[in-house]
């Protein structure tokens, strides 16, 4: 029995998310179709996060124990004739024994993009949040650096998630501008239920005058879902990667 | 009663192509639909080049002859309202009386993106041919450089379209290689049904080493279609612009 770590991106459009459901196509769900074709019987694949519905992947990171003596490149290779279009295993690793993708996770990176002008190309139609209203890019800035550190991000936690210890410590909170796109990038510990696209959600009300900066503070010290913002749509987010030990 | 021109994007993944059809969703029919709701009344839309199906256009320019007062951004915002998202009226401009996007046309210009690498990404899958085999870049861009110039593209025209006169003027044919990704720009005063994807085709065999970079220039001089190699896909061609005079 060897263990391997596998480093996958997706396509989120047209999939339920990470996780295997009764309905609809997962990634867990294809993946481990796939390898227990590969490997001639069941095969249990555990992610590093279990990302939504709609949401995208460049670098999700899954880990599973076979039996099949297939070099790295030759399962890959094969995973990937098995598998639709919309998910490619990007590399196989040979692991330590043991590794768990999830628990073993030191940090992962996720990615927001927003594209702010009138119009929304057709071509990034599924990749990107389209809002055509003005936004001000400085105190979005301003209220995404706040959340640098470690906070109680209760008020980002989609409500009925029922997850009771909501202290989480971020690395990294930075939005860019690159032309007319909105780039938010964050790294972190740790990911309550939808916090990314909460914290987005929030930060876009900021850009619209509804919020100030500063307020974003007040939220971070355990505040209810009710007092920030929306949840972004899924669409525009992207598991970028996650770092390990 | 004024002319207009409009500029438009299109992701060709889902359309059936530029032209209205009996059966599925056309730029055209879907523009006509779109232009008549804001008009009150039928009109007729002209497009500078009759994309087929799967091709993509970020540049595809229409005329039509309305009557309603809206001002250029008016209309452009009224048909995005209407259009569905694969479509896009990037800009609409008042043209002279008479103008007609088709035969008005002094240039049009296409590209063609393939993806040579062992593994095409998830987000690129509609917009790029992939070809995991190794390919050699030089002797494509030679090859494509001969294209260049004023010649008889009979080998290069879809059987059974009929087009007697095959003599077309190309001012740029261009392989550019970027990281994995190869671009092909040409830029000609008209093409043959099928061209552009038919010299892609022949293009790809080249850098395959299943033809010499020179054995193009005899293709050139009024060759049949056999001579040539395979139609490349539609889904790695895009409409980039409709030069005018």
């Amino acid at each position: 029995m060897r263990t391997i770590k596998l480093t996958l991106e997706y396509d989120g459009t047209h999939l339920v998310g990470w996780q295997r459901q009764a309905e609809g196509r997962s990634v867990q769900g294809l993946l481990e179709e796939a390898l227990a074709r590969v490997e001639g019987g069941p095969v249990a694949v555990e992610g590093a996060g279990r990302t939504d519905a709609g949401v995208h992947a460049l670098g999700q990171v899954a880990s599973a124990r076979v039996e099949c003596g297939h070099d790295a490149a030759t399962l890959a290779r094969a995973l990937n004739a098995l598998l639709p279009s919309d998910i490619r295993v990007i590399r196989v690793d040979e692991a330590a024994v043991g590794f768990h993708a999830r628990f073993d996770a030191r940090s992962k990176t996720y990615r927001y993009q927003i594209r702010n002008a009138p119009v929304a190309s057709p071509f990034e139609r599924a990749v990107v949040w389209h809002i055509p209203g003005p936004l001000s890019f400085e105190p979005m800035r301003a209220a995404a650096a706040l959340v640098q550190g470690t906070h109680d991000f209760r008020a980002f936690q989609s409500t009925g998630s029922g997850v009771m210890r909501t202290e989480r410590t971020i690395s990294r909170s930075e939005f860019r501008h690159t032309g007319g796109l909105l780039v938010y990038d964050i790294s972190g510990n740790g990911f309550l239920r939808h916090m990314v696209r909460a914290l987005v959600g929030t930060l876009v009300e900021v850009g619209r005058g509804r919020r100030s900066p500063e307020s974003m503070a007040a939220l971070l010290t355990g505040a209810s879902r009710a007092d920030a913002g929306p949840t972004a749509p899924a669409h525009g987010l992207f598991l970028v990667s996650v770092e390990y030990y």
